[in-house]
Parts: structure tokens; sequence; C-alpha cells
């Protein structure tokens, strides 16, 4: 970590914050320039909080040179981590994985079509939200242990692997029968929730905010590998701008940053991001052509006849075909 | 709620759209223009998911005219609310309410002075943080249950009614004795979170998300006050931009939209947003000007020794004399 | 155009508007709801400005339901256009477009070097720096006339149209050998630059701003076709958010909006956007997959010597390789 | 300026990078802690391109110590600058300046009007557009040559200073009898125009760019003054942001952050940045409260007839109130 001090900084405070800095067991190296005196400081900085030391009235700017998280961190672990999702590999570089389904379970009918329908085509993975996170309490908040208990009559029904959302620690138990617990944007830094995900044991899905940066995504993903639970997937699914066109913008940039600094997979979500159907094969196809190690796609059975829930939902025919592109293209770029 | 449809929809697909809105118990009225199809409706359109419609492919754009808010809406309740906080009526406008106290509760002998240090200058309110939301797992969580004491010790000792930030509704048994409790910005959308608190009966004050819209924060607000706990304390504390001399952008703007949206009272946090101690006193200062009911500042009683907690904080000097400026400008503004 | 009145809004007031826009030879087609007065503008509202109708005080809100722009827009112009670059036809929906070179035009062997690297490859225009936009007034300005005179040199060496940036309409005359003029992102809403754009003989590559939004390009793109220059193309070189591990975010969801849109040509710069060569690849062959017309790839000769200014560059090796990856994938999009 | 190295980087890619940085005539100070090695760059780094340095492939990452910037920096000119406008001081920290004036010239009698209104209020320099900067080419563009004729009469029959937009710098014999000549957002970074404006001598307002940093901002006062022209003041109206319940977010706080960094007057302008009407007089008391040497308002005399044009102005009567109140803040923050 490097601390820079203002000019004209008394020796007399500089030394005070020399021996505080010393007292939590660094190492301080210091290095005056024309105007400016700064410290290196050498040890382990993990659990010192550069915006506080950034807000000392002596110091112009801090910036750290370790990064901040360790176990998600590529230095400690350079191989990547293959995550192992109800017999689906996820991570290993081989295979693309396919994660498909509604945004809501509806119906046992629904569910059961869909799943067959996205398992003809090669998804490996069924998605449907039960308990969902709505920004008016006022709307439908989806079908809860009811929506559960379809999502796994479809995986007894199909034997895909079931991915669903949890927003509260206190619903863990319904979750016995899910393969991959899906942390929403919006709870990205619950962090409370992220303690007690350190000791569940099974994978995580851990979806980026809307307004973070990949930096505080890896340390979410460090609060629940701190826990003891290592099974950790990152997704991006699109971040807040000012562009209107789009319901948010995906950065698919977050690939080859995350492949430089985490071992962990990643999955891109277009279905979210861009909130249209439309746009979501070619941002799918953008994000295997980027690297990524799966993509999860809304796919819903019968568009015409569930209108308003369907709509940034693919068909099975349209996911077909985009499963079909991105297997080529997943392809070309091995 | 308006509906623009696409040029060239098919007769059949508009109608059978119509027929759905209709079985939402919307009235449909039909404005044909030039080139668009515009759908008027009519009734309660506070459950309708506006994004669900806007991402159908046969739909241009939807637009509320309505606000999907109600409780917290000051077209149904015109005048301003009136909050008591331990005796202390925030949101009267009579009155500016200083909140004061240092970001973390470190010792007894700490809490004691800065809350005697703020009572004396006119602070109307402690503040002091038990629980702490940090991004990393390995910083400094807060003192917890022990922080929780001695912020009682405190307000026992001054009168002081106290306030300070709830993680997780499993602690509430807790904050038995907190008068106010902090709902921190990472936690705006946690809705579960936010459907207990409706069952509370103690205040709440929110804090805006980093990346939240106003809307959304008046959105949370009716969260709890859906559930029935209606003393709902608005708070701005910045919002994420590109800019990165401040921590966050406060944005005081804020201050008169909400005037005109909500009866709910509103509080500003200078200290968060701008995370240096020196830009404090004019960010408070603007936001008196702008009409806020409250501040909410950090103040410690040792910075020189508590180096690198304190230094967003004002000394207990430089609190009062803001806390002089704060008052004349109030009488100015009325 | 849809324009939401308050509630409580006088009758006076109401027809005092409506008169007004009736005067700009505009249809009013009143409906009432509920709480809200509702006014569908029909009739030419392009000239219109939104912005300050909504402003007004008995306005809730204005929708438009046309698009704002006409020339660029595909309601009336379906087809895609194909735009001639001395030869290369950018834009037909066949060939991946490639542009290659360096960021600044530094020698005669460079850029004669690289010239012919990118040519062997498969690149089909050649780019480099000669005008060069600088955040500092004491960096580097460019080569500026002798940049020009030396990518005429490779231009004539190995046949390739160039592209280059105008940064003053007073420099055009030195343009004259060049084929594709380049606006930077800073210059997009330099409207008086755009004016007289509108009246070169010219194909303009017009980049997005760094805070525009989507149809704030089209607006842009329109200015110069009214002006009777129909002839250009669009280019995506990343937007500003709170991101900080990439220069900027690379928008990609830009390239289906677009086809949606417009008719015209798009172009992906991956190399200003992400800021740094190893980010570069992935995000080149994601624009390929994504469906764009062409990528825009800064290329140096020799980046071991030229340290600082062919970082974010790749090595012509380096493109070699990509170029094959970006034609594999565009065989598979089609 | 510090430089980071990656972890593993060769010894001759590290002493490549370190002559390289010699030969820019900086001496390299080297220290190497236990992952990194980091380099301190010591000598006029002005010149040097930071971001490009960063960009190398062995660089980790790269921090100023020194400003970028020099003439306008407070640390070589620590006394505030006062601004000479037609005899009005801004920035001597005594008086609040207050510059008003309708949005677009429009008649004779309505600048004449607006005028004479402002003055008897106290305002100090009268502002009107001439030459309007428009997203769309099919808006009105302002009355242009005869907008400034207009301008010059309302000059000689109240003696107020006036102020007027300069898009071009060909236009600028045209501004002979303007007293500041204002560069819009837009042209924040037309570099080619801020190079042209260092050699007039004329003040200049100039705005920040919607997505400017507050240090861009100061580079480009950098530009002007690099030129000769060190008469520049900096305006603030509004950042791009994600809210959409004002047109932008005004950032308040660069008003305490320039007071650190430079000696350049401040002007906040809550008209443009808002977009409405009512929510101008909270932010431009605020603004005052916070600091600000001035503030610049829309006025119109007229807003009932000019419904379209007045909206975000407010009328004599609401600017004269205002004027009132942020003489009374004044007064308290000195």
């Amino acid at each position: 970590m490097i601390c820079v001090l203002k000019p004209d900084v008394s020796k007399a405070r500089e030394e005070q914050l020399i021996a505080w800095l010393k007292s939590q067991h660094l190492d301080v190296h210091i290095s005056r320039g024309e105007h400016h005196t700064v410290l290196g400081l050498i040890g382990d900085t993990t659990s010192i909080d550069g915006e506080l030391i950034e807000s000392l009235d002596i110091v112009e700017s801090v910036r750290r040179v370790s990064e901040p998280y360790k176990t998600c961190s590529r230095q400690f672990h350079p191989d990547n981590s293959t995550i192992d999702v109800g017999g689906v590999k996820i991570g290993c570089g081989q295979d693309l994985v396919m994660i498909a389904g509604p945004c809501s379970v509806e119906t046992e009918e629904q569910i059961i079509s869909v799943a067959n329908d996205i398992k003809k085509v090669g998804a490996q993975i069924l998605r449907g939200g039960a308990f969902k996170p709505r920004t008016s309490p006022y709307s439908f908040q989806g079908l809860k242990e009811e929506g559960l208990r379809l999502l796994s009559l479809a995986k007894r029904e199909t034997g895909l692997p079931i991915v669903t959302e949890l927003m509260d620690i206190d619903h863990i138990d319904l979750f016995d029968d899910v393969d991959l617990i899906q942390i929403g944007a919006r709870n990205m830094q619950n962090f409370e929730l992220l303690k007690e995900l350190g000791h569940v044991d099974k994978p995580i899905l851990l979806k980026r905010g809307l307004a973070n940066t990949i930096e505080e995504l890896l340390m979410s993903a460090e609060y629940i590998m701190a826990g003891g639970n290592e099974k950790v997937i990152l997704c991006e699914r699109g971040i807040r701008t000012f562009e209107t066109a789009t319901r948010n913008t995906l950065d698919l940039s977050i690939i080859p940053v995350l492949r430089e600094k985490t071992h962990l997979p990643i999955i891109i979500d277009p279905s979210h991001a861009t909130g249209r159907a439309h746009l979501v094969p070619p941002m799918a196809m953008a994000a295997v052509a980027a690297g990524t190690d799966g993509v999860m796609v809304e796919v819903h059975n019968d568009p015409l006849h569930a209108l308003c829930d369907g709509a940034q939902s693919l068909t099975p025919q349209q996911f077909e075909q985009l499963a079909v592109q991105m297997k080529r293209i997943k392809e070309v770029v091995g």
C-alpha cells in the first residue's frame, strides 16, 4: 500500500501517522520527493482500511499495491477453479455451460415443459425464480415454497440441476434440493447474508450489484470464501449507467478482467441486463466470444400467452437457434 | 400508465395485449396517431410491472402517469409528517435536527465524551456504529452488542436518543434501547429486511443506495410503510458517479424533489458522501440552505489519537462552529 | 409526442398550453384519466423541444413516440446503408471490416511497416493519429501536417485507404487524401463542426461521446446528414462509468440497438475502450459475435521500443491471431 | 508520479522502462516490496501521459503525486484570483455575483425588460443565449448575430456587462461587445477551441462537461491559461448520472474541492442542472451556503406567454425573492 502525504505536513503529524501504521504491524518505507513524501507500507495490508487513511487531512491519496482479497485471487491460486453443480462442471474451460429457464416459476406444466425444452437443446442447468426481489411491495413476489417444490419436480423429471435465488438466510432449509444458490444483485453487499453463506455447503452464484466495481464483487466473493465455502461462481448482469435504450449496460469486459484477477468461474446473464428478448442473442454470443464459462438465459414456453412475464425471455425455438450459434462460437474461441 | 405500441403491430397481438391489460382490472383508452397507437391504462396501476410490459416486443415504451407509491406520496398526504425520535421531532419544519457522533463506538470514555461534547453544542441525537458494514471480511466489523451497550450508557448519561445501524433482523432484540434504526445504503433494497421493518415499532432512518434513484428510495420506504410502520425518515449519503475527487457525489437536489413527492422527513449525511473532514462543513451548510430537516455528521473526540477512524470526522470544536453556522442559515431559510 | 399534465392544473393554463402547441402546427388529442390529463401531440414533432415542455410547471412529463431523427432512422430507410471508403464497402453485411494501425503516426518507417504488416493479415483500412486530442496542453499533440503526409505515403505504398481524426474544420484542406474522417468522442456534440461536416464530400466516422446516449449519437449523425452528407459510420469506443478496472466501459449492446434504430454501419473500437492490450482481443471477438460491421484496433510495430505509446496496441503478431479468430466468428454469425 | 510494476516482471523489461523514463528527464526512485516494485518518478511529470504508462503490460497502476496542472493550481498561486468582467469583480470573496437573464434572446422588448428587472434586484451581469447548442439540427439555434446586437442594446440601456456562449472561434469578431465568453459543457474538451481562447483578451466562463471530472475541468482551464489568457472562471452545471428526477445532478461538492485545488473563481448554474424552475431556488441557496463566488440563473419576463422557453426560468418576482435569500445566506457564510 502506498500512502502519499500532502505537501507541508508537519514532522510531528507525519511521525504520529508512521507510529500508528507501525502499530498495525506494517513496515513503513519513506521516500521523499520534491513536494511530497511517499510512504510505502509493507506487510499484510488486507485488513487496513485505505479509505479511512485517505480521509486523513495530512494524506493526499492512498493506493493499494497488493489486492485486498486473497482466497479468490489468481495470484495465490493460478489454476482455474472448477465448481460442480449437481454433476455439471463449471469453469473447467471445456464446455460452455448453458443455464436456462423462466423468470418466475408459475405452474407445474410450465416449468416441466420449459425444462424439457431446454434440456433437448443442450442446456445443463434449469433456472426459475421462486422468491422474487421486486422494487414494489405491491408486485407479485413469487410462488415461494410452492415455486421451490415445482422446481424440484422439474429436476426429478429431467435430471437437470436447479438454480434459484435466496433472499434471506432464514429460508435456507427450503433450499435442500437446490443445486446452486443465486444471490441477487441487490444483495451483493448484504454482508450478514454473505457471512452466513460461508457456512453453507452448496455452490453460490453471486451476481454483481448494479453499481459495484469488479473489485467489490471479488470482495463479496471473499466474504463467502473466508467463511469456508469456496464454491463461488461470479455473474455479470449489467450495471447502471445513463443509457436508457437498454435496462442496464452489460459490461462484458468483466470477463477478461476477472480472468486476470481470479480463478473463479464466470457466468453472463444477458436477459436481465438488456431487458428485451431481441437483444439477448447477440449479447449472449458476444459473451461466449469474450470467453465466459457460461450464460444464463431466460426461456419461456409460451410468451404469447404469458405476455407480460415472458417478454425478455426467448421462446424455446429462439433459444435452440442461439444454443447452436453459441456452441459454434465456443469451438472457435476454445 | 401510458403504453406506446410499435408501428406495424398486428391487430391480433394488439388485441391480445389489450385483453391481458383488461384482465388486470384496468380500463384501456386507445388513441391512434400517425405511426403509433397509444394505450392509456386507467385504474390502479400500482401493482403493474411497467418494466415487464416495456420488454414486450410489440411495445415501444411505457410511462407511468401516477406514481407507483401511495403511502409515502404527498399526493395522498399533503402535510409534512413529523416523526418522534425519543422526544425529538423530525420533520415539523421548525428546528434543524443535528445528529452527531463517531463513526464507530470504540470505548466507554470515547462515546460518553463525544456525547457530552455534541450535546453542549446543541445536537439532539447521538449516532455511533456498533455493527459496521465493511467491504472487506478482514476489516473491523464493529463492537456489536458491546457497542450497543456503550451507546445505552451514553444515552443514560446525556439523555440524548441514539441512532445506530441494523444489518440483520435477527439482531433486533439487541436494539431495544435504540431510538432510531438506521438501514444502510447497501441494504436499501434488501427487501426481506424491509418487510420485517414494517412490523417494528421504531422509527427507521433509510439511507439511499449508491446507485438508486429517488423513486426507488421511495419504493423502499413504501415497503416498510406497507407493512404498518409509517415512521420512515429518508437519508441522502451520496451516489456513485465517475468523479473521484470525492468518495461519492452528494445529490442535494434530492431535497426539493422529495419535498414535492413525499411528506416524509429528510436527513443529509455529508460525512460519508464526501469522505473528507474539510468538505463536510460547506456541504452541511448547503444542505440546510436547500431545506433539509436535519443533518447527520461524524464527530470524534480525539482524531489525533484515533488517526484512522476519525478522519472524515470533525472535532467537537469544528462541529461547534458548524452548528452555529447551520443554525444561522436555518433562520434565513425558515 | 405525449405530454402528461400535473393533477389540479387550472383550465386556463391547460388551454394556454394547448393553444401554444397548436400554434406549432400540431394536432392535440386530449385524454382525461382519473388524476391526470394526457395530451397526444400529432404531427411533425421533430423540431419540438421536449425538454423545454417538460420543464413547464404544469407538465408532469413528456415522452416522444416518434424518434427525433429521420434521415438516419431505419423507419424511413429499412435497408442497411453501405458506405464506400476508398473502395472498401462498410455495412454491406458481407465481410468484416478491419481497421488497424498505430495510435499516433511517428515516423515514415513506423507507419509503412505497420501498414504492410496489417495489410498482410487482411486489414482493409489503415488508421493513425496525426492531430491528437489530449487532456493536457503539455502532452504531445501529434505530428499534424507531417503526420498526414506520412499517412499518404503509407497509402501509396500499400493501397490501403486511410482514416484519421479531424479536430477543426479549418484543417479540412489538409485532409484531401484522407478516405474516412474520424470525429472523436469529445467532439460528438461540437455542433458547429457537425454542421460543417454536412458539406464535406467524404465519409465520416463518428465516435460516441463518453457520456452520450445512443439517441444522442444518432442526433449527431442526423446533424451531418441534414447538411447533405449521408456517409456516416457510427463508432462505439466506451462510455464513462464508476468502474475503474477498465479505462471505459465498452457498451456492446449498442450493436443490436443500432441495428433496430438505424441503417448506418457500426464500428467497434476496443482499444480505446479498455486501455490495455490484453483486453482487446476478447472484446474485439465479442464485438464480431454481436454483429458489428467492423472493428478498429491499435497495432504497433515495435511496442518494446515505443514503450509508452504502444501499450494498448497489439503487436502485428497478436493482431494476426486476432484477425484469424474474428474471421472465424464472423463466419458463424454470418 | 508513482508507478507500481506487476509481480514477476523480468529484469530486462523493468530496466527498459526505467531507461525510457530517465530519457524523459525524470529521476527514478526504486522501492522493492514483498510482491511489487514501486517506481517513484521525480521531476516535471506534467507532460508525462500517466494513462499510457498505465496501459503497459508490465505496469500495475500509475498515480500522480503532483497535480497535472500548474497555472491554475493553488499550489503555485495561493491567493484567490479576482477576475474583472466589465467592472464586476468575480472571486474577490466579498460580494456574491448574480448573473441572470433569459435562456435565449428573443426580442428587443424581452431582453431590455428582463435586463431592467434583474438590475433592480441587484444582478450584476446579464446573460442571454444568441448561439444555442441544440441536440437536434431541427431545433431553433438562436438569433445569432441579431441576438448579440440585442444583448448590446440591453447593455447600453442598463450598463450591465453581458455574458453569452461562443460555439465557434470563427464567430469571435461578433463578440467584441461581450464582456464574458461562455464555453458550453459540450465544448469543454474542444481542445482546438480552448487553444484559440488562450489568445483572446476576454474573460472565459468555462462550463464543466456532463461527464467530466473536476481534474479534467482544471486541465481545460489550463489549456486556455497556457495560451496566455489567465482570466478563466469555472462553472458547474450538473453532471450525468442514472437519476432521472432532475435533468442532471448538480455536484455542489465541486465548490470546496475547487477551493482546495485552484485559485480560480467558481460560478454555479442551477437552472440547467435541475431543469425545473421550482428546484432552482433551493439549489441556488445551497450553492451560496457552500461558498460559491456567484450563481447564474435563468430569468424570463413573461413565462406565461413564452410558455416553452421560460419554464426552467424564474419570473423576475421569484428571482427577487431568491436574491434576498441568497444575500442573507452570503452574510452568514462571509
